[in-house]
């Protein structure tokens, strides 16, 4: 039951690191092997059994769901991992030293005593997560699929005396409707001078004509999400708005086009970066180029001139160049691309811009 | 300008704590201190002067709208935190020991080196929090009278062969025209036997005749939130739900009687949990009967036998009784409440069942 390739993955990754067992407490990294979304629920793998530990509120759905070892919360978590850990008769317990307090990790130690080591170890499942399997690739086209259709959708409701948040309302009941569980984030409409702002909140202020609007989104289904961003135009579009279009279009392009597998990631950053930097607009585009996507819209790999990696098949990210002029205006295009074995793939293919 | 009852009850605690400075690092208690939700950011917080370290997306939002001397995150948060102890000559330095990691204590403690002193602390914001001043209470009466709203909204749109989740589309369209940023939670809209599972996933599932239908939902405004949960019947009620619905709702009332200044909290527990028990179904109802809610959806204080505190003037909770019968049906009702100097005060006073 416990064969797959996420779990025998882990198991070989737990051989690797010199460690008899790991605990996982991030619930995107729970999810993940359970292959099912999961909040509030701790993995203890190990090649012997591994132990799905939950809240007694999920339990009953987890039985119906996750293939593993079933155990009920009981207090604290320190003494039902102490009881895993006698069982299994476990030396070295590894844990993610990103996704553990510094108050949990004492109260391990403590329950847990002299005998058993904690082993930090640094994103293990993430690094597994970077590569998506076909199951994920699928989940991830239909989060895609659906949030292109909500593009079409917002051509419609994007209307000169609207509020932003009127729009997210008519989005989030639409995207809904069509199937998703729900966004993947706060949806982000920001028109006028507020697209500026890489990471506007959607206000109550009312859209005008002649404004440009900004809309990025996406949308989960069976815990996968997407993540695309589009400008809208209503009325005119100033001239200093349309070269910034054109220029952040063709820095898109220009990523895209270095796509395959082996080429350095940095390399992607740099095509897109340079092309914005040559007319001067360097310090207009400070964010990376994008961020992987799938159980989590901003995971592994991050597309950026620090990353020293290279691209492999079956990587999922964005590519996002953008330019923001404070108190003005800003443009973003956010494409969602896969690695494939041979080249690349734009997920979002009907958003010709 | 840093002189407000907030930052100064944590300079108090500061000097209590026998620390320099303290190091918040969880969202919701940044955002406290803001007065303005804001996300993947710091506060340095000394009664010399109080940092904001924040990402550089965030900065032209936050000089608008914050009263601390704000700084950008530049590289590494332990770096910027260094730079932050050297010029206030800072010696110990408290922190979140439930919302640090592992791994981000290691990072700090290996920039900080042995000069200065890393030192946890538990949930000191937290029990500040407990606590709502008016402009809080303000909020989340305004996130409740929506909630109160929606509910009356939902009893025309709950019906025979809708699914859960169009329902879900609904009510997340109808808050944000009302004006609500967005949902605090995921609604939960459970039917039928599904309302069994405390914690259910709303899902495709078509809502029949003659079934039960639970609503857990909440809004969230100006960053505070609120929980309410209602039952919805369509067509015939069976007796045995009947017979919950009547057990649930008196427990409710036992529990709310009892709300005042002074009451030990694990009374208010066991006014309901008693009352519940005494038709056998101690088994049916396992967590516990309330918890805080503010700017988290669950927040202190814990309503539950566990809870040795007293209530006080301005702890606004949840009070939500419930029974489940696995395969069969549940049944929750969950009110609002806020204690004041004299009693206590319902806050979703126009729901009256």
């Amino acid at each position: 039951m416990q064969n797959d390739l996420r779990t025998s993955n882990l198991y070989k990754e737990i051989l690797r690191s010199d460690i008899d067992a790991f605990l996982v407490t991030y619930p995107a990294n729970v999810s993940y092997f359970c292959r099912y979304p999961i909040d509030d629920s701790y993995l203890l793998a190990s090649p012997k059994e591994t132990f799905l530990i939950t809240d007694f509120r999920y339990i009953e759905e987890a039985q119906e769901n996750i293939k593993f070892s079933v155990r009920e919360l009981t207090g604290s978590l320190s003494e039902d991992i102490l009881k895993i850990v006698k069982k299994l008769k476990i030396k070295r317990l590894g844990f993610e030293s990103r996704h553990l307090s510094f108050y949990e990790y004492g109260r391990i130690t403590g329950a847990l005593g002299e005998e058993v080591e904690l082993v930090p170890i640094y994103d293990l499942v993430e690094k597994l997560r970077i590569i998506k399997d076909e199951g994920e690739i699928a989940k991830i086209e239909a989060a895609v699929k659906l949030t292109e259709e909500t593009f079409v959708f917002l051509k419609d409701i994007i209307r000169p005396g609207v509020k932003e948040l009127d729009i997210s309302a008519e989005v989030n009941r639409f995207i809904r409707l069509k199937g998703a569980e729900k966004a993947s984030f706060d949806l982000i409409v920001a028109s006028g001078s507020r697209s500026s702002m890489p990471h506007a909140k959607t206000s109550t202020k009312i859209i005008q004509n002649n404004e440009p609007v900004l809309v990025d989104m996406g949308v989960e289904i069976s815990g996968y999400k997407s993540d695309l961003t589009r400008m809208f135009f209503l009325g005119k579009i100033a001239k200093n708005i349309k070269q910034a279009m054109d220029v952040v279009f063709a820095a898109k392009r220009k990523a895209i086009k270095r796509l395959k597998p082996g080429v350095p990631i940095k390399e992607i950053d740099k095509a897109a970066r340079e092309y914005i930097a040559s007319f001067g607009w360097s310090k207009n585009f400070r964010h990376s180029v994008g961020h992987g996507v799938g159980l989590e819209v901003h995971e592994g790999p991050h597309i950026s001139r620090k990353n020293n990696s290279c691209l492999k098949a079956g990587m999922v990210f964005t590519i996002e160049p953008a330019v923001y002029f404070p108190q003005k205006f800003g443009v973003r295009l956010e494409d969602m691309v896969l690695i494939t074995q041979k080249g690349a793939r734009v997920l979002n293919g009907t958003l010709n811009n």
